[in-house]
């Protein structure tokens, strides 16, 4: 895309009332634009991330077995009544039509996804079934100033499972709980898998995805040796103890953003809507219920805060809005416009994602914007470079600066796509 | 997909309470479910149908240089009370937090594209900039009895685009009816375009995009010889008479549906929000705004309206879930079994998407199955066939029945795609 064409421009200073760092930085790179405390709009820049995001969650869910469906946000007040959450769901949003019928907004699918499978879910045979959608949730919170981190809307996967037995449950649990370890790792963050207590959602166990991170809204126990990781919440060692896990590490305290959670749900939702299935020998049996989470929205915030520098954000290559940036250093019609504009076309042939900041506009600047925005590989044009026969190949993370020929560059941008 | 790990099934008898074909069809296909009345869950069938009406019309969105960009859909009421919405727009849903503050539900997104616009639009360098989302939608209908071709909650493509001036917007808006009436006609739908009132959103002429349909709440009177048609409501000459445009045929009445429109919105939402730019003498203007919409939903239940038969859904290639029903005849393990195998993976190798029926059900049960579900293609392998080297293909829409050798299949399949 040239960057002439993107509508949204950086901007210098972050909107004062916004104090989480992912937000101050993804609006003044233009990623996202925000309407309210926890509601915000996603520009090109920032849906083409979450658009990554959502394909790496999609292309896992899928691997295990999920069916991707899309359910309705607007829920009849009925179904919330008849589980209880109604009354109980502190952060329902609830509102009135016209002719007085009452709705809630969606801040999880429980009460709709149950009575989908209750209907195609009759027999043992149909078992089990795992569904999940990603889209918009909404939650009445009290308080929303981390940014996309907590929102108001906010993205979410959610994936729902129905078993015959807790065996089975458990088994479809540890598949997932690997699907979705390689989520985290193939957005370039490392999550910690912990124990935590259910919530509201379940009097059973529950586990967290948890990133290290000052952004974070938890407290984590863990063992810098081996996997050992419990929310403070329910931890049994403290820090500083020995790990009860491999009795090696020495157990640390960190604050961790949740970025994805399952809980166990038991059949108190079958239960609520009356759903039994046939078991092998023609008795009525109630399925055992799994919900699987993942906030793609702050999965996004929480990558611009682990990663992010003093100069802004550093997009892990598999979620960055474009593979490379391509600067032109030449406000003229000359030789290097012609072999950017080339290189432009180049890469685009090839299936390469550029930004191409072909703008009329000072060197310093360009190279803050590239900052800013964060895209993983720099790619410089000027008359110097050109005069050479290299390009100066900036890699945001590292900083770490390359002259190469145009074939060397091709070379190592598909080498580090095709990883 | 192998279809026993479809997790919907077919259903006999439509719902009692759902009179629109649409939703009776898309229901007992499996496609759709229904929440409450207008406000409907996508399937996994639905969804991948869904998906290629949104792919269909991003491409054609992104050709004529829409950015794509996802707005939120709760919004503040501060921006509804600015333009006057909030009193005035009696379909929109209005809702509190615990803490009191008042939302609106997105029923269309003047009240947020405007801000975001007028934050990067400050000079006449910035116009014209065109932006659209695919997203949900939320609309307080008093009646919603024609499935998901009028919801509560519905998807919809929104497009909104700035301009300098009259002339400018002219010309985009001409831009984009060619690239509505392309995505209409790759939809398989022969679009209408008429010039109509402006509802509640302009007091300027707007065009609809109509499709005839018994399903439609339109009435529009149309020539069959050249492109004149216009909405009853605001028809200059009836039914019967002369086309007062190519002055040769004679006009005829018919019941459509709206699938896309757009509005000469002029200057109202920029002049709410105070939003100017400087033009080329540094004189502060305020730009005109187009907003352009197509129902994605509602396009889907218009394809179904216009297509189906007596037997089921006949879904047009470019839309349909998947583009062959490969169906196995044998429910035990044998030739015809392992012939059937390889073809769905010859098929998903070669890109083809192939809903698999390998069940263990009748052929008779199978074959209304597939006539409900409605995808292009039939391919029956079973002993006899095989017998004679041949595949049974059938196609949907002209019942026309092929015997094909697997070769010729793949190339007749090949050759569909391609087009």
């Amino acid at each position: 895309m040239r960057q002439s064409h993107l509508f949204t421009k950086t901007r210098k200073e972050a909107p004062t009332d916004e104090v989480a760092k992912n937000a101050q930085l993804l609006i003044r790179g233009g990623f996202i634009h925000k309407e309210m405390a926890g509601v915000y709009s996603y520009l090109p820049l920032g849906l083409r991330t979450l658009n990554k995001i959502e394909t790496i969650i999609r292309e896992e869910m899928d691997a295990i077995g999920g069916q991707e469906i899309k359910m309705a946000t607007l829920h009849p007040s009925e179904k919330w009544k008849q589980t209880g959450g109604w009354d109980n769901v502190d952060v329902l949003f609830k509102l009135k039509s016209r002719t007085e019928k009452e709705y809630a907004l969606g801040q999880s699918e429980e009460e709709i996804v149950t009575p989908i499978a209750q209907e195609y879910a009759t027999s043992y045979k149909d078992l089990p079934v795992s569904v999940y959608q990603i889209g918009q949730k909404y939650r009445d919170e009290l308080r929303a100033k981390s940014g996309i981190m907590r929102g108001r809307e906010f993205g979410m996967k959610d994936m729902y499972s129905f078993h015959e037995s807790q065996e089975d449950f458990d088994r479809f649990f540890s598949i997932t709980k690997e699907a979705y370890l390689r989520i985290f790792r193939r957005a370039g963050l490392d999550a910690k898998v912990t124990e935590a207590s259910g919530g509201s959602f379940s009097e059973k166990l529950s586990y967290e995805f948890m990133v290290i991170t000052d952004a974070g809204e938890d407290d984590i126990v863990y063992c810098p040796s081996c996997i050992h990781c419990a929310n403070t919440e329910v931890a049994k060692a403290e820090a500083g103890g020995e790990c009860p896990k491999c009795k090696k590490g020495t157990l640390a305290k960190a604050r961790a953003a949740e970025v994805g959670n399952v809980f166990d749900l038991g059949v108190k939702y079958p239960k609520a809507f009356s759903f039994t299935y046939k078991d092998k020998d023609g008795k009525e049996q109630t399925p055992i219920v799994g919900c699987y989470g993942i906030g793609t929205t702050r999965l996004m915030g929480t990558i611009v805060e682990v990663f992010a520098d003093e100069k802004g954000i550093v997009w892990p290559e598999s979620v960055a809005p474009f593979n490379i940036h391509l600067i032109l250093i030449s406000s003229v019609e000359g030789t290097a416009k012609a072999a950017a504009d080339a290189l432009y076309e180049k890469f685009r042939m090839a299936g390469v994602e550029v930004l191409y900041d072909e703008r009329d506009l000072r060197a310093g600047e360009k190279f803050a914007d590239a900052d800013l925005i964060g895209i993983p590989l720099r790619v410089i044009v000027s008359e110097k470079t050109l005069k050479e026969g290299k390009l100066e190949v900036k890699n945001r993370k590292t900083g770490e600066v390359q002259m190469l020929t145009e074939t060397e560059l091709l070379k190592t941008v598909s080498a580090t796509l095709s990883v």
